[in-house]
């Protein structure tokens, strides 16, 4: 088994270079309203440089395909093997990830260096053997990686200008106001037994299959995202000082943390940091950066829960995958402009916390090798979010996706959806 | 909906009555061998000293009972709300968790002459009114609640010895040394779909419930728990120093903590400290003291994995609860007489480590009022463990009875059974 | 050189043997109104529980004496040299510190077993050999050190108690109230050329030697300790609140622990906690258990400074040590009863922060072997206080006698004396 | 009195602007070899991003002269008071220190647009009123205050990179390999009453005065700074393993930092870490980079002590100061050429650890206003050195100079002198 099951034919040579230089240039493409200074810094433990997720992405071709595969390939320097292995620990020792702020050098313009270097030698590689099978799927796991540290390069950077007194901006595309959404409308999903998780000969990471059944129980699911004002009811009616609505290491958090808004809400609960700076906080916009124990005690303030995983990808599986994309650059979510007859948001804009622990599926085993680590290690104490947000590239997400946090984390593009048991 | 779901008729009464004084004495009774300097200690924030757990106790039928049913009640201190509330915040304020060992007053002695205030306050109510049954609801889930406190009272007082130099002994029972087992068998479970969660009019846990239909897929189950000697095989094959082998919270907390070997086991690997002070580590009695990471470490060294509580549960209940138990006078896991045709050790010795995430049963709410924070708020970040274990009395399990604990504890009597996929 | 200078012939022999057991008496006699479970518990670091003292004051007699000068000495328990070593790291590695309280055993019972067994065996090496110097010197050494441990029992205790929500007594000899005191007079000191450090053949620490010549400049003294007024109207004055009050690392510590009030004041100010229990704060007496940086803030805001170490032991030369000391059994500072035409208040009552950091006098060198671990590897970072307190015993003190805590320390009975320049 | 004690004729006008100027221009000069990168990162507390040197020296003279001093100033942003004021809590509140290295803007290109604003209005300033005394004390105070930021940016950015695994170089310019040292030669000290402090009519810093007479023991003084290769006689005598040498705090230290050599040193005790990147260690150069502990523990181990402050500044009153100061641009301390008949090293190569706690000086009080908060506050828990080092500016020292760090800090160009008593 391995991360990527199955690689279709189309993807091979030229279509796969041009796919991998083009993800290659929206990287760089990302990081360019940035300057040095800001590609440094790190925030917080969870938080990276953006120059060390340039780098470490190029290490990731460098080390799972060129080391490998090229034989005549020099690698850039001898000590990135240290310094950009993110947690691969069967490839060695690295360095210790709340230090990454820590290190001036290499800077960003040596590893933009870096990164043509490694460029030049995958195109060579993929123009040479892109129609192998093997090699193919490892250059498509490292563009999905690549897309992966692209919605972190966006995150992580909100994470940096947002720590900051003074507010900068990113850009200055601010999202227009969004019209009222419509009353909160239930509609009934699936149940009884289904099968979820990958089924099909595309990529797709490891964590999403095996396939298999599940058995469903009667259930609705909202049409729309929880909004920023909706969420400002929960604030004002005393959410944050009920212990009764949350669970018990959510409470711990929220007195430790002295948590009493979401994050990058201002004091006012009238003002939001987006990558556009301080923005007017938009009431109908789909309320965003909260944690999965915000999430949960706002479903229960409500009267409701949050989806299980396998709930939320069989009403996903009905719709392709469209919606506020990274690929639209505004990087904020945005209102649901009307009601579709269908669910709305169910892609994009923010990743919706589910009430599901990020467990194994049935039969899962790790792929061998390094490439083991990547998903499956993780296992355990985080809980799946799905659906992608306005930071994540359209052409990386499906309804089989699984995206994974801690609990406590919020500086993602987390937001709300919430379902209901009907009588069964 | 109640923590406990029904009361039967028999439990009314005189046998209610003598079934709480029983409980009660067996408090005192498990704390005898101590001394008052014993049971003021707490080594560690989850341990609580045992003098603690005899107040707690005794709050929990003061607060929940006598205050809210008995009008001429007088409380015994208007402090002991403060001191000996654990975690129920919707009952106002508490003294802080890992501060319970700075507390020298109330002594030993005047928590007895508390417990022995609240005793008699009971006996009148139950005598009175022991037969409405919401009175004998709670009645019985207060004598539930303490027979869970005896457990740590045994269990906070190993670490509590455990963690002095001279490894003292509580008592002198040790166990005779094992049989060598025989190999591991796997027997086949049920698969399909079937119903778990408590089913039935006695007393139960809330989170035992909604019983609900699960699908379960083809799979074997040892018949017996892994021993000291298959442990220390995974120790002496490098098992402490291969990443691989770990999750990733796992390995952080290997690194972390620098184990590498089970709590209580000395650092030859030939000595455990037991309630019966220092004994030659027995290679045939199932390894004890190992947390979640470790017992999902060692069966993926093994080649197998963990059991869902469903599994576990669909082949608990074809047995009823016996084996190593609180009522053993022991403490400590035995090894496995012999094959009885059947899977061994299912109950008692070890608390058993699931694959589980301990999430709520579909449908699951918790009761209303105070006593809905008895286990709903606990329902994210810990494992389920199933079974019950040498320092569980008998009547206090069941095969629907889940337990659960962070996936790093190890303070706790939980040791490891694997189990297998089938092929579908 | 030895910690003590000299012996004078006085004190051999029964004289010896007789101040011996007077004060080892004297320790149990204070442990007295304890519980075994108060004797047990620390509340922080710097606390050692009574049990601890107990033990720890007899392994000094047996170590540093038993052990090298009785042959046929039976050590009483072979771990107890590292149970109860304090610091003395050429004797060998010692329990930490901070995890004293996690010692439930060895009890208050089989540690009087142990002070039997050393006193037993100490009376034989006295009547044998204590008319040898070198003997005598060890043995007033121990009963010095001891002397200094019954300070800390007290000290200590009452943080146990008053750490506690319950504020429990100890004793009930509450203070009488003090009359007001008269206005501050500042009496001139001596100025000039002049000897301080011990000069003389009795006892005395290594530290207060060698005597050596010091220049004082012209300079006044306050004629009595400032008071629980004095000290109130600087909290009312915003003394907590003004960082321009403050050093830099007294502020932090402010911030840092959110300290508004001495310990062991109620928030109302009105409220004091005593050894007697929860007390009417008295105006007129003494303030007590404020750390260096309260004192000299205090001094700051009432425009004054501290006396070095030097002013204050010239001064207090010229009287003998009377005052209130653990001899009168109160345990809690008194006001001054009238003006005696002196400085008042010089000995007992609470310990003087001076301006002095704690170093070496010129020329000391500390005693060859461990107990050159006893006062000189502490000669950083902590500031001297003069004087004694009222938990000191009173043949204890001297003027040249030096003690020294850490600037942020307040959990001792530490007291304030203003100085002022006078034109040179 | 104010910081500066008073400002000769020769100070003002146009010689003012141009040692302004010319400071201010030595100061990017620094910084020249610097990538924006270089000058983002915090590695430590201590440390002080460069950008941030660079905004705070410029603040400084925006917020006590040209707010003060010129009515049509227009502050270049009206957060800079919060960002890059320091530690002067009196002019407000101020950005936590440990998160400078967290703000990635204002950028370098806009600090130095913040300093050309600054520049200008100075340079008007000067011109207009800087004959006037007061405004010429504060803006030679602001001079001073921009130098010793200048050996701070020095100081922190070889931290920066001294803590990255590649060791970059800052600059080219490796110290020649020093010829063997004479053996250390004591030279007789003065002794008896003395003046120290400053005395004269030039700027000094506050807490070099008031000027006071001291009595000074007879002793002598090595003639020279110790090296890196007795140093490591030190460290292979097993000078770290053995508690007997060391302060308790600095055991404390040693056992916790898991210190081994000093700072910079390689693991091989062969490499040295220079802003010239990776050298070879000069058994012959000075040794560099230890705390207090570890000068004070080498001086134990061999037989000598520190000297006095007040023993060293009579000692170095004799000499001018000369040496290997900041205008050599080695930033690297260099052998003793040879033994020229006086005591040598005296100033420049590094600062010199005394034994004497950093403690006000007979009579002084802080200046009143904002300025008071420049040294005094500081006066505890630190300890004095002195002479300056090869990062210092040469007309930045003086005999009478104290600098102060608390014992544990090393990452400063600190080194060890020895001395020694004389029978008296």
């Amino acid at each position: 088994m391995s991360v990527i099951q199955s690689v279709t034919a189309s993807e091979s040579g030229k279509d796969l270079l041009s796919r991998f230089q083009a993800t290659r240039a929206q990287s760089e493409q990302l990081c360019k309203p940035l300057s040095p200074e800001d590609m440094t810094v790190q925030t917080m433990p969870d938080v990276s440089p953006s120059k060390w997720h340039l780098a470490h992405t190029s290490w990731f071709f460098e080390r799972f395909l060129l080391q490998e595969l090229a034989p005549d390939y020099r690698v850039f320097h001898p000590r990135f093997d240290y310094l950009f292995n993110s947690y691969y620990f069967t490839l060695g020792q690295m360095f210790q990830r709340p230090r990454r702020g820590l290190l001036s050098r290499p800077g960003v313009s040596e590893i933009l260096d870096y990164r043509a270097h490694v460029d030049a030698a995958m195109a060579t590689l993929i123009r040479e053997r892109g129609d192998e099978p093997a090699v193919a799927r490892l250059v498509i796991l490292g563009i999905n990686h690549e897309q992966q540290h692209q919605e972190l390069i966006l995150t992580d950077i909100k994470h940096v200008l947002g720590s900051n007194p003074l507010w900068p901006a990113y850009h200055d595309k601010a999202p227009s106001t969004a019209s009222p959404p419509e009353a909160l409308q239930f509609h009934a999903g699936v149940d009884g037994i289904h099968s979820i998780g990958y089924q099909g000969d595309d990529f797709h990471f490891d964590n999403e299959g095996p396939g298999h059944q599940v058995l469903i129980r009667p259930h609705t699911l909202a049409h729309r995202l929880i909004t920023n004002g909706e969420y400002r009811d929960f604030i004002r009616d005393g959410g944050y000082q009920d212990p009764a609505l949350w669970l018990s290491d959510g409470w711990s958090t929220v007195q430790n943390e002295g948590w009493n808004r979401p994050l990058y809400w201002g004091e006012d609960l009238e003002t939001l940091f987006t990558l556009a700076g301080p923005q007017p906080l938009d009431p109908h916009a789909p309320v965003c950066h909260v944690s999965f124990y915000e999430a949960e005690a706002f479903a229960r303030w409500a009267g409701y829960r949050l989806a299980t995983e396998a709930e939320w990808e069989l009403a996903a599986r009905q719709q392709s995958p469209q919606g506020n994309f990274q690929d639209d650059g505004l990087f904020q979510p945005r209102g649901l402009e009307k009601d579709r007859g269908k669910l709305g948001q169910l892609y994009g804009d923010v990743w919706e916390w589910t009430a599901s622990p990020y467990a194994p599926y049935p039969g899962y085993e790790p792929p061998k090798g390094p490439v083991g680590e990547y998903n499956g290690k993780f296992m355990c104490n985080q809980m799946v979010l799905r659906g992608g947000s306005c930071a994540t590239p359209q052409d990386h997400i499906r309804a089989s996706y699984r995206n994974f946090f801690y609990p406590h984390s919020r500086w993602q593009f987390s937001g709300i959806r919430l379902a209901k048991d009907l009588p069964g």
